[in-house]
């Protein structure tokens, strides 16, 4: 690698990513510096470009899940697991760093995710930071960041497919407290939704539904384990309702998951589930506006629990790795990645990503955009 | 106890309450006759006079938590608890009949009071069918049904005072998950949201909040055991969300009740929960009209949980009892009974329950009423 | 079916099993009797014919999981899923019949398996009573008993070969609250065993260990999912700690299960468990003599949680039949069966069974002993 | 405070301990210097004094849970609620230091307690290193200690007097599942047993029994909340079980919590517990030898959840202070505090401590021996 460092940068809201070029960092003692294989665009990228998130400090290096090789490696750096990595190392990091262990949300309440202190990969460092972001040729880990060695029988694309998505859906079904033998059905068929149909699958779900669209986005919602899928476009939310029924014992689902960050599937979701089942709400990271809901009719009479479910720790990234190593020769992971751009065409990645052209989009920082 | 038993009937919505003389009935085996001594009005009574509850078999008797002493036994009558219940015992019993024991609900996800073909003294049982309600001198207990010798500590007007707010509440606190030291806040100061500070203080809370109306709930609100309270009617949501704050590290507290029965309250109380808290629902008995809900702010961001809470079991019944019998010397149960109505004034009680001139009306069977 | 059914008779401890005809019963309303399939010979069955359960009233009929053809059905009869159950349908029941659902243990504490009143098919019923035991032509399904159809995709088989064993294994995984990605090591690879080690695969175990014996079903321990097998007759304790350690960040498994029944089975098991881990007991079905336990190694200074793990419940043996439904083409549930045997032929099954000949015997009672 | 600051120390495995001078230490940025007011002398210390715990790097100065005021503060101190701590304020620590927050015990199992890196006051530091333990005029608040402002209504005994018992037992009441109107029995009337008596109290505990000796130490566990005290020597363990199943029909309690540290206790403990109960084991810090147990008898069949429960985590500190700030009126917390002693003369207080003369000793390291 030179010292001369690639990376696309997003000036500000609604603005076209540029290139940059920025100088090789120092690398402290503790710290490393990853040469970039894949980051991915995803759906927080999506907003991120649209301004929907407050307090970005732009400019960012988007790109907040990455994987690649180990570059520099500035005195011992041990992984997660305790095992030590080496310069050379295919390794992944975990993009939540800073977060204090040390405020009541961290000690007190052990909900890590709403510490006020932590910051993210691609989101919360300027650019002027330095290489903060997977959308670069080189990320920097700076001292204190979980990493981990990607295992020898996953591939960067498997991971970067299942990416931060992988990680939240792990976090989704922890709070969903699946159990094999129970019936889950996942609203939306994103990057989020499909990780959690996969998940669902390895967990030994009874039967998985899906709510989603477009067309392709449900072949793979099939692909993932899903056993029944409805095309959003194509039905109402109460024939949705008869169908869930039906195949229920008349009840709905024992787990419904809400991946899709719509306020329509909000109203929706509560009562795909059966009375004393439980809803996890996870898509909605961003403002979808208001919802009307029945708190009669919606959780009070149904006995129903409704759990939010806030990024995720560093046990669930561990718990994303351990899955793909046991579980990705079965559950293809890597279909959910549907192309991979170079840095110079992730104004092109974006729109794709936002019109739902690609489920996902993967970033290479060292392909040639003439390819 | 003679031949002729007086009981209120309620004829239909809306109408008015009807004195009538039943037969003293055939008591079978395994079945009992309860004289009763003290009955209640509660908020689902209000609401089965105008009609708000579907399936309800008019006319009937309403009273469905009631105590008494037993009349007749007819053969062996053990107790919740395996204690042998004799003629002439100061006795109770769940009012919940005939919840069916087999049915996915009731052995497959263990949400009894989710059974379809569950049945309650004084709300679904028509008075053709007999005494099955407590505005009644006589209670019929048929076979099966759960009952329990009141401690002899407890007095009736203790045990009625909690009444079927108190096993509502003790369901609450269940599923709120209430450790000592946690902090609590609860939304409505009727039986159930009374009862619930009643077993928040039991339960070690470090502070509970309650929100309600009018100036004398919360006056008892604060015997119950409340350490602060708001007035519904002379402080805005944004000064109680403040106020809240300010005394919980900035964080809100650990646990909201909602007990209110209002699509307001619903839409308040999730911000008065810290993040990763938990709001319990367990007013919305009939429906309050649709509330607007933000998924993202009030739940996902949150990662709140929500948790609807229907209906009582067996065991909180006998829950209930226990903390009456233990903790009774020391909360003042007692105090949220009201006043005292005979059988032809309860057209008055349902106006004052209403009406919210008293929090809670007892019904005395045997009372005359020119006292 | 001829109005004489053969069943195979244990009459008293160590005694021959003895064929013996029965009257054909009477089958009243709410009734059914079953035409047996396949029934089997556990490892209960053992300890019966040893004479090591205390309270059982010989002459008994073995064979407590049980499946067959329904025959006879007096009046409606709806299965544990709601569906309605004719004659002629394929079917199954649950082995505990008679649980109170009123006693504390069934109400109060929700562990009815350890309702005093419970009894069990092939174990607690004498013979005398009627057909109450799957080593006949016909099982009489008393009124109450709970039933199901047996799903058209799962073989006789197949659910015979999971039997008891699998019930009483899909409590131990709800027990030690398994969840996708975790480690696990099964102690025993017997019935119980085998079926865990099927679960786990199924709920997603990042690693499954088992340690048994002989190699036979070391063998089927791998077939059923296992990753990594030891010998008991081959290595030493002292060995398998080093190895689980080794593969496990040396901390040892999230979850051990203990399925041996052997006092120095549970001498071992704190140890493979990680600190902080999950160790289940369930295995020691009869007295098998004391362990020597240092409370701080074992427990206190390894936060341990160990759970003792008694019966099963309907809702278990309904989750039985849906994991065999959805999984029972990709696990070979089957295969644990290791023989079927004639009712001629008992006594040699139940010798069989001791000596580890096979790993389960199966029961047809229409097979001729000539075959 | 002079620059010379004594300590009392102990220099190895039963040797007296010594009164030495040390320098007044360097404060760097984030730390902070406490002018020791009050610390203790707990089982642990016996222990330590003993050699009964392995890798004590002696000298060590004991004293692990101590309070004090601020004497000097270096740059900003946040408790741990978040509030800033200055010069003057009366102040407390949690004792365990230098947890990782980075290994699979803290970040993926979220057992911090059972962390190989973690240190603890007053037993895992060298005299040798500083000011690392309560038995000195002043303790050195290393960078990063969790520490808390002492609320105004909790007297410096008070806080002593629960102790580090105090803060083991909010951490077994957590594990314990402790809910109001269960049933408890507390094996152990040392400092760490009163204490769970005085939280099972404050979390409403129906019924409150103690297992303990000597006479005075059931006294002061009445005064903290035991409902029945059985004192073991004068009862044997077959009177105990009789007489507690008499009170709580025939079954045994909800939770039995071991704060005994016998080896007898840990084999009597599972039979007092009900079927389906619950019981922590928190008193066997060191090795009190081999337990007999019958994984039938005491574990299987009986259902029984045993919990391992090691150390405390800056949450239980935390705890513990809200309940003292809200329950220290009612409880006497203080009263577990026996006698005060001057740095002068811990060699009689370790031996009291032993002999069982006092329940605590508290230091006062300001105070001459001279009185």
């Amino acid at each position: 690698m030179s010292d001369r460092i690639l990376a696309a940068v997003m000036p500000g809201p609604r603005r076209p990513i540029e290139i940059r070029e920025f100088d090789r960092p120092d690398v402290p003692h503790g710290a490393a510096l990853l040469r970039t294989v894949r980051s991915e665009v995803c759906g927080t990228d999506v907003h991120l470009w649209h301004g929907r998130l407050s307090g970005v400090p732009y400019p960012i290096i988007p790109g907040h899940v990455s994987a690649g090789i180990l570059e520099t490696v500035h005195g011992s750096l041990r992984g997660i697991d305790g095992a030590e990595l080496r310069e050379g190392d295919r390794a992944v990091f975990f993009d939540v760093h800073r977060a204090c262990g040390r405020c009541r949300p961290c000690v007190v309440h052990r909900t890590p995710t709403r510490c006020t202190a932590r910051r993210v990969y691609g989101i919360t460092d300027s650019a002027e930071e330095g290489l903060f972001g997977g959308w670069s040729q080189a990320v920097y880990l700076e001292p204190g960041v979980h990493t981990a060695r990607l295992p020898d029988s996953v591939t960067f694309d498997q991971y970067i497919g299942g990416g931060c998505g992988l990680l939240t859906a792990v976090h989704i079904i922890e709070r969903a407290g699946l159990r094999a033998g129970e019936s889950i059905l996942v609203q939306g068929t994103g990057a989020v939704g499909l990780s959690t149909i996969a998940l669902a699958r390895v967990g030994g779900a009874s039967v998985i539904f899906a709510i989603g669209a477009p067309a392709d986005r449900l072949v793979l919602a099939k692909r993932l384990g899903a056993d029944r899928v409805f095309d959003l476009t194509s039905t109402t939310a109460g024939e949705r309702l008869d169908r869930v029924r039906a195949l229920t014992h008349g009840e709905g689902v024992d787990v419904v998951v809400e991946a899709a960050g719509s306020a329509r599937a909000f109203e929706e979701g509560p009562f795909l589930a059966r009375d004393g089942g439980r809803y996890v709400v996870a898509g909605h990271y961003t403002d979808a506006g208001p919802s009307s809901v029945n708190a009669h009719d919606a959780i009070n009479r149904k006995h129903l629990d409704i759990r939010g479910c806030w990024g995720s720790e560093p046990r669930h990234f561990l718990r994303a790795l351990t899955l793909l190593e046991r579980y990705g020769s079965t559950i293809p992971f890597g279909a959910i990645g549907g192309r991979t751009y170079p840095l110079e065409q992730l104004d092109a990645a974006l729109a794709d990503a936002e019109a739902m052209r690609i489920t996902k989009a993967l970033v290479d920082p060292w392909a040639s955009a003439r390819g």
